[in-house]
């Protein structure tokens, strides 16, 4: 079984109510769709205290009948079925969160099935199925904002193993220009240290959304991103890299990245994917800024088909 | 499906008896064995021409009555089922392998369902059923030799995407006291460019194995292994990671590199495996130098099952 179920086409009866949260560190975004993929109503709030937020998360779906949640979530996150913190927000500095049981709130307030992912991985997963990795059972899914992280797809599942991706640590060769120390508390100059919204504010004084299209924090904020995505490209053969995120509103950036990037790889990767340029290669997100929630929502129908299978197979 | 069948006892019927080649770009290596995992028989010579090479290890199975072959070769290749050139070697610069259908020659000679991926894919594929991810969903695999080559096995699958990995490529931070250039054609200073065999030897005018272990190569040989196996845990998350090849002999390598990798990660990666030290998380192959053939051995198992049931499907 893989994780994708997007070769079914929509089905025709009454499609059931899904919920879907979009856990951010600063933002929670809660929506409530169907099992065609549709969002029909959607809410949003600042991330604040856990009990209370996930109370008005609760308040939100409690008249709406879903039958069934996706959460993709900020982390770390325990994702391992077996571990006794499945579904428990993990070591994050977040005041309460560390150790917060998110799935456990949740399911004991519906008693419905519940999806649960990071929220980086269910943007990746999101794009799969109704974005711009469609169709192909692989893609990287990059988001460049307040932190930066990326979600995995491979081979027709989303990638967890020990824990989850934490590729927006990846640690990368400095730009021959930059002095800057970087402001990731554990790294330094890891890519979320040199690349995130914060670094581009702390190394020029000033938002990115302020910085002219010509100043060269552009090119900077380019080079790290490109090394990271090549070294993405060659360690994960990805069939997409899709990059998100505040920072990446930034039009002027993604034609930058790639340029660097074909620099960097330098004609190594033989795809024809790769040959022509990187245009319908390193993409911008086909759900716009959708890509989380659609793709929590994905994981709460993945999670009702689940259940339905299991209660098939136990008849 | 995944694609481990390790779960699975030994049968106790009359084993079938299954080829293995380990076709690596300086040295094959043929094996016969059966689908309990044994190696009863092997031989190895050099690669040359591909119809000289493939001639030789179809003489070795010809007698044998191998129901099954598999294949884990240099790249690269070609693993796309739906491609018309799937099996073939691709864009090597190794004379006459350019173009050579590998799988095609070996099909036209037996006739029996064939096993088909890269050398690396091949080697963390053993490891994952019989060596030190033995019972693990992932892990990834270095071979640091002549090149450096990286397999991926991630959620209880061989990792292919657009292409396969090709991490030996990867660019890394340069040790601050290293003034080399790098040997890699495409590259310079990649990853496989800094610490393959042959870079040793170019930087040090050397050959390694002749590198007393104090000599300061060991701890820049160490750093760049560990910069990039920093990356892999960070983009892959496996559950185990392997480093295995000629550059490895070299028994003290492998503390440094843990020593090195655990400072680049400074514990942010909140995993238990990764908490002590990293002994038992980045270890040496547990097949010794036969990850390639038995992985191979494995993929060739993974054909015949897989004709079977397939057969069995259509009946």
């Amino acid at each position: 079984m893989t994780d994708g179920y997007f070769e079914r086409a929509p089905h025709s009866g009454r499609p059931a109510v899904i919920g879907a949260i979009e856990a951010g560190g600063t933002k929670f975004v809660c929506g409530i769709g169907d099992d065609n993929g549709s969002i029909h109503d959607s809410i949003s709030f600042p991330t604040g205290r856990p009990e209370e937020t996930l109370r008005r998360a609760i308040d939100y779906f409690s008249e709406s009948g879903v039958k069934a949640i996706g959460v993709g979530s900020f982390g770390p996150i325990d994702l391992r079925p077996e571990s006794r913190t499945y579904g428990f927000v993990t070591t994050t500095p977040k005041p309460g969160w560390n150790g917060f049981d998110f799935l456990g709130a949740l399911r004991g307030s519906f008693g419905v099935p519940c999806g649960w992912d990071t929220d980086v991985n269910a943007a990746a997963y999101g794009e799969a199925i109704w974005g711009a990795a469609r169709g192909l059972d692989s893609c990287v899914y990059y988001t460049i904002g307040t932190g930066v992280g990326i979600g995995v797809y491979a081979e027709g599942r989303l990638l967890h193993g020990l824990l989850h991706p934490e590729g927006g640590h990846m640690r990368l060769r400095r730009h021959p220009d930059d002095g800057f120390a970087g402001v990731c508390p554990y790294h330094g100059d890891c890519l979320e240290g040199m690349a995130s919204g914060p670094a581009l504010e702390a190394r020029w004084g000033t938002k990115g959304h302020e910085l002219a299209e010509d100043h060269p924090a552009w090119e900077m904020e380019a080079h790290y991103i490109a090394e990271s995505v090549a070294s993405a490209i060659l360690l994960l053969s990805p069939r997409r890299v899709i990059l998100g995120g505040g920072v990446m509103q930034q039009q002027h950036l993604l034609p930058l990245i790639r340029r660097k990037a074909a620099d960097i790889l330098n004609g190594y990767v033989a795809a024809p994917e790769l040959a022509e340029g990187l245009d319908d290669y390193i993409v911008a997100p086909g759900l716009g800024t959708q890509s989380g929630l659609r793709g929590a929502l994905a994981l709460g129908i993945r999670a009702l088909e689940r259940s339905g299978e299991q209660a098939a197979a136990s008849e």
